[in-house]
C-alpha cells in the first residue's frame, strides 16, 4: 500500500466515507492469500515489475503444482520454478503447463519473451561442467526480457579461447561468470571490462574444492574492484541481478 | 591498444611506412612504466573512466608517495589511496598533499568531484561500528562523481529505525549495505527495494562472529534475489562497483 | 532421592531398623531399570512433569518399540518420538499404537492435550521449506499442553508479511523462530518483541549454507539481546525449551 | 505509535482537526532522535521496560560520553555499558559518573537496583578464567532488578564442587552456565535442574579451543533439552535474557 | 632383525660362512611377503604380541578374503577385521570363516580368548547410538584378552546414571569413554577416576555436530588431565590402546 | 600463433597480399572448434607435446563419446578421460574403441606407449586404499611415455617397509606419493630423496580425515623442502606433472 | 568421602554417636575451602596421589601468588604452575618462593623429585621449535617422580636421526611425542614401539599450519594404533597422563 | 653411510680387520653432532648437494648465531637463514658476519653464487605487497646457484602486464607464481607454459582471504594440470624446489 493509497484513504476519513475503526483494519490489510503452505505476494510483481519466482527446491511436486495453479489463476503471466528435477516437473506439467529446461532444471510458467532490451548480459562459464548453473544464470535473464550472450568454455587455463571472445564481453552491459575449482574467470573478466561482473562460484570440482568453497573464496578475494557474488550454484540470482543491472540502463530511453 | 590502433598499424605496414619486424614489437609495446616494485598502468583510467586506486594496505608510506608523485606528474586528476593509516598520511602528505578521511583510513590525491549524477546511492550502516566501512564505500562512490546518501544506525533489531527511511532507498538506484554480526541488513533491505543492493560484511563483533565470516555467509544466503556480496570490509570494492551501476542509468541521457 | 528420604533412611539406622552395610547400598540404589541397550529414566517424569522423549535418530524400529512398551507398561500417559521416519512409525505403530505426524517426523504414544496455559508460544518459520522443524517446535510445544501460534512464511525479504502478524508476536509469551539460509528471522523479531526468542536454525538451503552454519552464526550473532539459540534443525529442543519457560509464567496462578 | 494512537489520529482526521496530508507525515514520524553517530531510541525503555544498553567495544570514549550523556538528559534511570576497557571507564567518568566494574569491564550510568524479584537467577561458572563472562551476566542481571547467586568454580571435572551446590541450582528459575574449553557444564546442569539453562561459551583456553569454538559446539550439541546458548563470551546477553526469563515468573503475582 | 641377529650375521661374515656382498643382500632382505595389493607384515605380531588386524573399511569382500586366507596359512591366530558391512562379512565367511559382530561391524578370524588380565578396562558409552563405536572398542580389548566391563547409557545429562557405576570405574585400570554430540562424558569420567582415561568422539548427532567434530573439540579441550583422545568413531583404536595400557599393569607379576 | 606466423601475415600485409582488415581478423583467428558444450584445443598437443585430457567427472557418456569422436578424427593418438565409471566406460567404448582401467577408473583412447624415458618416476602409495590415486598417477604418467616404478603399502607406521624399497626411491628422478590418513609418507620420502616429490593426499580415511583435509594440510606443513602438493586425489595431475619434470632431465640429450 | 567414611558415619549414627539431622549436613559437607576465586581441592592429592596443578594462563600473578600461599599453609608439598610468563614468576617468587624453567614457562613449588620408577617415559620432540612444550611434558613427568628421557630433534624429514635413537624407544613405557607442522613424528614413533604414544600437536608453524591445526589432524588421522593425542601445545597433559600410565606399570612391584 | 661403505666394512670384518661387535657399533654411528638444542647433518649437504638452511622462525638470536657458528666451523660454504627479523640479524651479523635481504627477510652465511645454469627460473608475483615471498623465492634459488628472471606486478587483473612478459615465462625451465587474494595467477600461468609451475599462496589481503587459504584453495583446485602447491608465504620452499628441477635438466650435459 503505497503513499497514494494511504492519502485515499485518510482523505475518505477526512470526508466521512470511511470510519476511523474502519480504516485502521484496512491499513492492517494483508496483500497475500494464504495457501496454508506458503504466502503468494500477489503485490510483489507490481513493485519489481518481474515475474515471480517459486524456489523448488524443497518443495513437493504437489506443493509446486498448488502454487502454479493459484498464480496463474490471479493472472501472472509468467512464472520461473528453480531447482525442478525432471520427474517433478513432468508431474506438475500433467496439471499446470510448463516449458521444462533439463539442464539448468528450470519450469517456466508462460512463454519465454523476447529479447527486449538494448543492453546485452554476458553470461561467461569457465568449462562444460559448469553449463547447468550459467544456464540457469541465462534463461532466467532471458524470462527477464533481457538480451544474453553465452560464452561458455572459457576457463583461464585456456587464455586464448577467453581472449578470442573479447568482442563480446566488452560490449555487454553486465557479465555473469560462471567457475568451479579456482574460480580465477572472475577476476580475469573483472580486469578486462569496465561493466559489473557478477561472479558465481560453482561446486564443480573435488577434493579441496570443498562444496564451491574454493571458488567462492577466490571471487570474494578477487582484485578486480567490478566483481561482487553471489552463493554457490546460484545462477538464478546472478541472471535476476543481471537483469535488473541491464534495465537500469535501459530506463531513460 | 584498440582495434583501431592495429589497423593503423597495419595499414602503415602496408604503406611500407612501417617495417613488419617493427610492427611485432610494437603489437607487443607495454603500456604502463616500470617503478621497480608497481606498475602503474595509464591506460586503466582510459578504458574505465575513473580514477586509479592505490591499495595502501601492505605498502610502506615511501611506496606510496613514489606511487602518487609518478602518478601526479603523469597528469591523473583524482588518485584513491585505500587502508591508509593516519601515521603513513601524514607522511605522504608531507611530499604529495592528500585530503585524509580518518573514519575509512582514505587519502585522496586531488578533489571530492561535485555530485555529478541524477541517480543515488544509498549506503546503510547497520551500527555506529560499521561507519569506517561505510564510509569507505560513501568516499569512493563520491570520487567517482556520483550523489550519495548516508543511512547509519539503521540495523534490523530496531526495525523502525529503518523503515523511517524507507523513501531514501526506495528512491536509490543502487544500495550498498554494511552489516556486521548476523548481517541481516542486506536482506531486509534487498525486500524493500528493486534495485541492485551491494552488501558489504563487516568484521565488526566477537565471538562466533569468526572476522565477519557469520555477516559473509548470512550475506551471501540472502533470500532476496537482488543482493550480490563483496569481501569482508571491501568498502571500496562496494562503493566502486555501486558507482559503475550508477552510471549505467546515467549513460542514455 | 530427596533431603527428606535420607533423613528417614539415617533415622532407621538409629532406630536399628536398617543396618549401615544395607544403607550404604541404599544410598546407592539406582532409579532405573535395565533394557540392556537403553535407560529408562522413571523418575525424569516426576522431576521434570514433562513427557519421556525419545530421540529415534539412530534407533531401530524394534528398540524403539521395546522402549515405548516397557514405558507404556510403566504407565506413561505421554511420550514423543523425534526423527521417526514414516516406515519406522508404521513398523512401531503395528505394535504399540502412536500417532504419526509426517512434516515433523514425529511420532506420539498417547493424546495431544488440550491447551492448558494461558501463555502462548508463537512459532514463526522463514519460509515453506522450515515447516518440519517449525512443527517439531510446534507439536513438541503441544504435547507438554502449551497453546502455540503458527506464523509461517513471514520471512524478512518480505517483511510486511511479518508485520502483518505483529499483535500475535507481541502477545506471545515465547517467541520461537525458524529460519534457513541467512537466519535473519530471528534478529528482526528479536527486536520487536520484548519476551525470549528461541532461534533455530534450519538446514535448507545449499551453496555457503553448508548445512545450516550460515543461520547458526547469523542467529549466534544477533543484535537482539532477547535470542538464544538451539543446534541446527533442533526444533523438538526449541519446542521444548519454550514449554518450560511458557510454565514459568503459569506457575504463580 | 500503537493501534490507540492511530485510532485517535483518525479520528482527528474525521472531526477535522487534522489534514489528511499532514497524518500521512505523522503516520511516519519517526520516533528517535539523531546524534550523527547512533540515534537513541527513547522509546526502548518503555516498550522493553529494561535500561538501555550501550555496546563499548567499537566506540572511542568521547562517542560513550557523548551517549551516555544525552541519554542522561533524557531521564534515564540506568545504563549500561559493555565491553569497556578501564582507560576509556575513567575517560567517561571524568564528564559523566559511572560505576565501573573491572573483572567484566562493565560501566553502568545509575545505580544498581536492590534485588526485586522472588525468583533467582543462579549463575554458574566453570573455572576462575571464566569469572568476567560470569560477572557480565551477573551484573547485568542485577542491573534488571534480578536476585542473583553466584556458584564459581563449579566445572565438571570436580563434579562435587557442582554437586554440593545442588541445592542452589535446583531452587533457581534460571540458571546462567558459563563455561570455555570443553563448556561440559551446561549439559550437566541441565540434567540436573528441571528450569532454563542459557549456556555461555567462553573463550578461555589455548589450541583446538579455537576462541571458543569447542565450548560453543559442545554447548550447541548437548543432550539435555532445556539448554540454549548465546554467543561466545556474551555474558551480556545471558544475564539480560535471564532476567526476562526471571521476570515471566514474576507477572502473575 | 634385532641386534643379535646382526651379530650373528655379521659372525658368520667373519667366520667366512657368509660372502660380504650376501650379507649386503641379507642386512636388506625385507620381513614380508607380497601380495600385491597388500604387505602383511608376519613380524608384527612378534613384536606387538598382538593380533593382526586388517581395515575393512576401502577394501573388497574378495582382498579381505585374500588376506585373511594368506595370513590363516601363515598361522595367525587371530585376526580383526574392523569396518566389515554385514555383506562383505558373508562373503568372506563363505570362504574363510569368521565370527561377525554386527554392531561394531567387526570380523573375527579365530577365537576370541578368556579374559587373562586382572585390570579391567572400562567401556563407557553415553548413549544407545553409540553402542556401534563402544563395542568395536569392547571386543577389540576382548581379541586382546583384556577383562572387560560395559557401562552403557551414561550420559551427563542423567548423572545419576553414571554416578550408579562409580564402584566400577573407580576399579578400572583404563577407561575407554565414548559420546557423541556434546562429549562430556570423558571429563566428567576423567574427573571421577584417577586412571588413564581413552576419549573416543563419536558421529553421533546432527546439526552443529558436523559428524563428530563437536564431541571431538570437546574431548581435546577437557580440563581433566588424565584424558587423551583418539579419531572420531575409532572404537579400535581406542580398545587396541586400552588393552596396551591394560598389559603394563599386568607385565611385573 | 608464434612470432613467426605474425611476422608472415605482416610481410604479406607489406607485400599487399593480405590486407589490413583481413589481417585484423586473422590477428584475432581462434585456434579451436565449437562443438557447442566443449571446446576442443587441438593446439594444445603441440604446445605442450602431450595427449588431451578429457575430465570425465561431471560429463554423460554421450558428451565424452562425442568429444573423444571429434578427437579421433581430428587425429589425435592418445587421448586420457579421468573419474570415468564403469558404466559409462562401456557405453563410451561401444561408440569409441577404449582401454578402461577400473582400479583408477580411467579411459584412453590409443595405446599406452613404451616407456621412452631414462629417468624414473616412483610412484609411491601409503595402503591398499590408496592404489586408486596412486594407479591414476601411474597410467597417467605411462601414457606420457614414462618409465614408472610402484612402490605400495609403504605406509610410514611399518617403516621397514618402506626402507626396504630405498634404492628404488633414491634411483627415481621424481617421485609421487599418495597418501591419506595421516599423509606422513610424503615428509618421510621427502627427507630420503634429493629429488622432487609430489605429494598427493587421498581421502581414503574417515572421522577427523573431513575428506582428506588432514593428509592435505599434513603435507603442504612437510617440513622436507622438495615436497609440493596437488589437489586431494588428484592422481592425474600428479602423474602428469611428475611426467613434464621426468622430461626436463631427457631433453639434453 | 569414600565408602569406608559413609559406613563409619553410618555406624556412629546406629550407635546413637550422631544424630541423623547431622549426618545429613556431614554427608553434604564439602571437601574444600573457598578463596572467593578459586576452590582448592585438598583431597585431590589424596585421591590421584599426585601434586596440584595450576593452570597460569588466565590468571594475575596476585591470583597465583594467593593460591600457592594457601596451597603451601595447607602442606602441599609440590605445586605446578603452568602457562607462567617470567615477569609472573619473578612476582610471584618475590612472596611465594618457585624454581621456574623458562623454556616451557612452569613454576614449581616445592622440590623436583628424583626419579622413582623403574620405566622410563620418552619425550621425543620433532625440532627445536617444539622445545618448549616438549620440556612441559618432560618436567611434569618429573615432578610426578617419573624417569624421563629427552630426544630433541629427531623429525622424520631426517628419518636416521631418529633411527639412532631406536633403542631408547624401545625400551621406554610410554613415548610422548611432540611435532608441529605436519606431525608425522607421532606416527613414525607409534609405528616403531609397541608402547602407548601420547601425541602432542605443536603451533609451531606458520600458513596453512593454522595454529596446530595440521599436526592436530594429523595426529588423530594416525594409522599406528597406539596413538592417542591431547590438545595442541599441551605438555602439561600429555606429561601428566604418561606418568599415570608409566606408573600402572610400578605399581605390582 | 652408502651400500659401497657397508660393503667396506662387512670386507673388513671378514677380513678380520673388524670385529663383528665393533661393526654392529659402526653400522648405526650417528652422523651428526649434537649441539643440545638442534642437531646439524653434516651428511644432508653431501647427500643434497646443496646449502644447508636454518629456519630462524622460532629460535632466538643467540640459538641462530651457536648454529651457525658450528656450521661455519665445520666449513660449510653457504647457509641460509629464512624468517630472520632485522633486529635478530645485526645481532646475529655482531657474531658471524652475514648478508641480510630485509624484503624477504633471509640472511646468508658466505656468498651469492654466481648463476651457474643455463635454465631459467621465472619468478612471478601478482602484487607488490607479494615482494617478501617472492624474493624469499628468488634469493633461495640464487643461493643454490640458479639463474633467476623476476617478473612482478603481473597480477591477472590487468592481464595486458602478463601477457607481455610471455616470452620470459615461456622460455623458463620452471616458474614459481607468488599470489595472495584469489591466487589467479597460477592458473593463468599455468595454461600459458608447458613447464612445471610451483604456486606459492601469499597470505596477502584481508577479510575472506582468511590469512592466505583461499589463495591456497584456489592454487590447489587449479585446473591446469602442471601446478603444484606449497605452504602459504612458502617462498624458501618454492625457490628450493625450484633449484631441483631446474638441475634436473643441467644434468645430462
Amino acid at each position: 500500500m503505497d503513499n497514494d493509497a494511504v492519502l485515499s484513504l485518510l482523505r475518505s476519513v477526512r470526508d466521512g466515507e470511511t470510519a476511523p475503526e474502519e480504516a485502521v483494519l484496512l491499513l492492517k490489510k494483508r496483500p497475500f492469500e494464504d495457501l496454508g503452505y506458503a504466502k503468494i505476494d500477489h503485490h510483489r510483481q507490481l513493485r519489481h515489475g518481474i515475474p515471480e519466482v517459486v524456489y523448488g527446491g524443497g518443495k513437493t511436486a504437489e506443493q509446486i503444482t498448488g502454487i502454479l495453479g493459484a498464480m496463474r489463476e490471479s493472472g501472472y503471466g509468467s512464472v520461473l520454478v528453480t531447482r525442478l528435477d525432471s520427474d517433478k516437473a513432468e508431474a506438475v506439467n500433467a496439471v499446470v503447463p510448463i516449458t521444462y529446461y533439463p539442464v539448468p532444471r528450470l519450469g517456466l510458467l508462460g512463454e519465454l519473451p523476447a529479447a527486449a532490451t538494448d543492453g546485452v548480459i554476458a553470461v561467461a562459464a569457465a568449462g562444460t561442467s559448469d553449463l547447468p548453473v550459467a544456464e540457469e544464470a541465462a534463461i532466467t535473464a532471458q524470462s527477464l526480457g533481457n538480451r544474453v550472450e553465452r560464452l561458455y568454455d572459457v576457463g583461464v587455463a585456456g587464455l586464448h579461447r577467453l581472449l578470442s571472445k573479447l568482442d563480446v564481453l566488452m560490449d555487454a552491459r553486465v557479465v555473469v561468470a560462471v567457475a568451479g575449482m579456482e574460480g580465477a574467470l572472475a577476476t580475469v573478466i573483472g580486469g578486462l571490462v569496465a561493466c559489473p561482473v557478477i561472479a558465481v562460484p560453482a561446486s564443480v570440482g573435488y577434493g579441496a574444492n570443498f562444496g564451491g568453497l574454493s571458488a567462492l573464496l577466490s571471487m570474494l578475494n578477487s582484485c578486480a574492484g567490478n566483481v561482487s557474488v553471489v552463493n554457490i550454484d546460484n545462477g538464478f540470482g546472478a541472471g535476476y541481478l543481471a537483469g535488473i543491472i541491464n534495465r537500469i540502463g535501459e530506463r531513460r530511453q
